[in-house]
Order: C-alpha cells, then structure tokens, then sequence
C-alpha cells in the first residue's frame, strides 16, 4: 500500500508547436487526465514563455492532486536536442530563434520534478513505442508527415539521438540529385521538400502550370492550395490529385528502401497531417517500396498508420519521455 | 593468482573470403600469436570446410597452449547473420550458395567454444572498436570499399544488426536514381556500382571511352584495368585517374551526408582496398560531405582511415567478436 503511494501515476506531456502549446497530464495507459495549452508565441523571451506554461500547469496539477501526483515532464520540441535538454536555432520560435535555450532544465526547476525533452519526431517514435501500434516492437522508424518530413528511428528499443543529440533527419536526405527543389534547410532535392503537406502543395502547383489536365483544383488560386485540399479532391477521385500522390508515395517508398539498408526496421510508421490521406498515399509508398527494396529485405517491413489519436498524439508522445526519466 | 588462470587470453578470429578463410589467434592488445588459412573453394560441403578447418586450427591452437587457452571464436563472412550465427545465400561460396548455413553452431560443436558470426563489414566496424581508430568511439561508421561497398554502423557502442540480422547494407543504397548502373544485386545506381574497387574500374573504362583525353590508363587494355592501375596512374599524376577518384569520392560524400542524416556519426571511417588511395580519395570525399552536409552536423564527423594493419585487419576484426561472446 505504502508503495503504491510512492508510485507517481502521471507524467506531463508538452507538444510545443509553432503555434499552439498543448500541455497534457497522461497516466500510464495514454489517458489524458486533464489538459490546457498557451499560444507558442506570445512572448519574448524563453523566461516568459516558461512563467506562462507554469501558471497555465499549476491549474490542471491541481486537478490531479497536485505535483506530488507527476513523475516527470516530457517536451517534444522543434530542433529540440535530447542530450542537452535545449533548444537550439528553432527558426520558427520568436524566443528560441537566435541560440540555445535549456528548457528542460528552466521547466525543471519552476516545476521541482525531472525534465526531459527531444523533437516532436523522437517524441512521436516514443509515443508509438508507450502507447501506440509500435509496442513491443524494437527496430522501427516513424516518419512525420507535417509542415516538414521528420523522423524519430528507433534501434534496440531506443530512439537514436546519434553523438550530438540530432540524429535522425531523414526529412533531409537527398532525394532528387540533379536541379532539386529548394528545401527549407538552404540545400536542394530533400525529401521533406517534396513530401511534406508544403511539398504536396507545391507538387499540385508544378502539374497545374505544366498541364493542361483537369482538375478540381483548377477551382481554387494556386497559391491557395493544401495539402488538405489534395486530398480532398484526391478522395473525389480527381485523377490529378491522386497522381500527386502516387508520385508523393513513390518517392517516400523509394527512400524508405535506402532506410531499410541502414537500419533494416520491421515496421515504418507514418505520422502528422499528410499520413491522414491512408490508401491514397500507403499504396504507392508499399508499391515503390517493394519495387526498390534489396532483395534480403523484401517482404520483411511493415507500413503502418500511427496508432495514436491525431489531436491528443503529439502530446501524449512528448509526454512518454516522462516514463523514463 | 587462481583467477588469472581463469581468464582465457585469446579468441580466434576466420576472415572468411572467397578466395581464402584465414585463421589468426589474438590476444586483447590485438596482437596475433599464431596464423593458418585454408583455400575457401575447395570443399563442395560446409561440413568439409569446417573439419578442414579444425584441422588446421588444431595446429595453431596446440601453439598457444591448447584450446583451453581460448575464450571463444569470432568469424566476418559475407551474408553472414549475427543473430542466428548462419550465413545465407552467399553467391560466392561454393557451399553456402543456395542455402542457410549455420557456420557458428558447426565451429562451436566442432572445437567446444561459443562462436559468434556477422558479415565482413560488421566485423570491421567491431575490429575498429576494439583495436583500431574508433577506440572509445560510440557513434560510428565503417565503409568497406573492396570488392563491394559494405558497412558497419555502430551507435551507442553497439553494431546495428536491425530486426533480422542483415541491417547496415549502406552499398545498396541509391545514389542514380535515373538510368543508374547495373549493382551486383539486380537494382540500378546503388552507391557500391559506382564506388568499389570494380566501380572504380568501371568508370575508368566508361571515362576511357567516352573522351580522347590522354592517359597511362590507354597503354592498358580496358578489360584488364583495376582500381589499383588508376591508383597507380594517379600517384604518377595522370589527369584522369585522378578525376577517377575525384567523382568517386564526390560521390562517397554525397552518401555520407544522407548517412549523418541517420545517426550523426562521430567519424566515417574507410577500410579496404580502395582506401589505401589515401589522399586522393579522402580529400574528395570530405569536400563533397562539407558541400553536402545539413547545416546541424557541418564541421563535425571526422573522416579517417582504418586503424588496422591492412593484411590482418580482417581477421582482427573477426576475432574481436569473440571478446563479447
């Protein structure tokens, strides 16, 4: 019974995104007990941003039974480094654009418990693990599919940070050798330049000038297209549409095929906005998967949907680092 | 005293190769005490090897004090599988062609020692660890450049092996992805068509071809030139050889960039025949990785080269294993 008491049933999970932070308090099945978020940025420096987290906390630690209840904080973050607890050069953060923030230890110390924290593609690939369809698995590798191509690779059961903490960048391989598309990161023919929802959106645009094809989409502004939008007219059966994303599939089968030589995982995972097309784009991901793969590996991966419900995932992934602190 | 005598001094490294299987018996220093090697071909079973074997390591264990004298043995051969100690459908075997041979459970039985097995380059990587360059190093990458391009990936201290034994085949990854080379495994523009020693070759014909440029390479007759005559050319300062080894190297750093994007290794160290071009390899190889490289990890991978004596790297590398046995 004593034990039992010592046992801290929660962890607190933070999904610091661009715009919105989500704070949630998770038990150890993935439950979320309560939950509240403040707007990213809202403040100037890391100090304020850190106060408001804290006061917008204390309500729903309160809720649970107060602090003595968690065992730890888990923050999945953009450029988030996991040996170091910073953030470093997070271009899309007002107060983390110019240097290294320690976060970790600031929400440590406000907060009194351990802190651990990664990026939101690490986080995920522990959520999979604690809570989602990646349970039990040792060797798999989650590719996020958002405003940009993540990754979060697990091997032995442990996500690999690699010798500086930012291992993992698939996102950033080189897909396209010759006149690439300009990627975000300043080189050309990334991955995440063609298959994240920008890059999807993008893709609808180049077919829509270069073709005279119709097409649902011919309705809207280019400019105005998603990747949402996409797949809507995909689902419509709109035969451009779906063409983006056989070739969108096609080149992320093709790469899953170099991953699959580095770290011969048994499953890929997709996670993030654009994964919510299914089919659409699974189908051409398996079938260039299984047209590019070495021949000792055919037929061993599997390709998976993340399990984790798409509101709640993010934070009850960045909450998993919790567990293990 | 007692304890002293408990301690087993040395392991037994098999560089298994196509042409020939060489014995070393190793101290924990690395230092050889005693060497045999028997022709690989010459048996038509992998029963007749392995008694041919144990044949002649008798002799060399005799030499070092008997067999209770030796920890375990630890063998590199090609398509060889670390979790089940096989090699499988090894094309250039006589006896392991067409099928699963359990290689470690065979010398194990046969000379009363655990055994442990994982491919060539596997065994480098673990051989680097052990005696070499990458002592203390727990996030690395090795390059075979021989024959094939294969590799060992060690992160955490610790081989990658993935879910089935075969991951780290960084050779077959695709580097052309338009009208690329034909690779040995039936797939076009994998980096080890373009960068082995017989890629090396290759480029050097289709160069000789394809221009009038003059070169010590022309005295030769095309079907005869290997990687070593453009080394040899290249040292004498011949133009093209030289550029031979520029667009090979070009290319090794393209790959390593995508591969820092994995595991942001702490070193890319190259092993094999084709690393002793030294210089005129390496000084490619790391300007193409600077140009290449995402902005995160610039400036932090070294490159370097084996650490190990050319002629008993292998076996060292293969008796390294069976320090962890």
């Amino acid at each position: 019974m004593d034990e039992q008491k010592l046992l801290k049933p929660y962890v607190i999970g933070l999904d610091l995104g661009g715009t919105n932070s989500v704070f949630g308090i998770v038990d150890s099945r993935g439950d979320i007990k309560a939950t509240t978020a403040i707007k990213t940025q809202s403040y100037d420096t890391a100090e304020g941003y850190v106060k408001a987290s804290v006061d917008a906390l204390k309500i729903i630690i309160d809720q649970v039974g107060g602090i003595e209840q968690i065992k730890a904080m888990g923050i999945g973050a953009p450029n988030g480094n996991y040996y170091k607890g910073t953030v470093e050069f997070a271009p899309n953060l007002s107060w983390g654009r110019d240097g290294t923030v320690p976060l970790a230890d600031m929400f440590s110390k406000a907060l009194g418990i351990p802190v651990g924290l990664t990026n939101d593609a690490n986080a995920a690939a522990i959520g999979e693990m604690t809570y989602g369809v990646a349970r039990g698995m040792k060797n798999f590798i989650v590719i996020t599919l958002g405003t940009g191509v993540g990754s979060g690779i697990v091997i032995d059961g442990k996500v690999v940070y690699g010798s500086d903490g930012f291992a993992g960048e698939l996102g950033h391989v080189t897909m396209v050798r010759k006149d690439g598309r300009l990627c975000g990161c300043g080189r050309r023919g990334c991955l995440e330049a063609y298959c994240s929802a920008t890059g999807v959106a993008r893709t609808a645009r180049e077919l829509l000038e270069t073709t005279d094809e119709e097409s649902l989409l011919r309705e809207m502004k280019p400019e105005d297209i998603t990747s949402l939008d996409v797949s809507i007219a995909a689902e419509k059966g709109d035969a451009l549409a779906k063409r983006i994303f056989d070739l969108t599939g096609e080149m992320l089968g093709r790469a899953c095929a170099d991953f699959a030589a580095f770290s011969s995982p048994e499953a890929f995972i997709f996670f993030g906005g654009l994964s919510k097309a299914g089919e659409l784009i699974m189908r051409p991901i398996r079938e260039s998967y299984n047209a590019n793969i070495l021949q000792v590996f055919k037929g061993k991966a599997k390709f998976l949907m993340s399990g984790l419900d798409g509101s709640s995932a993010a934070v009850l992934g960045a909450s998993a680092i919790g567990w293990d602190l």
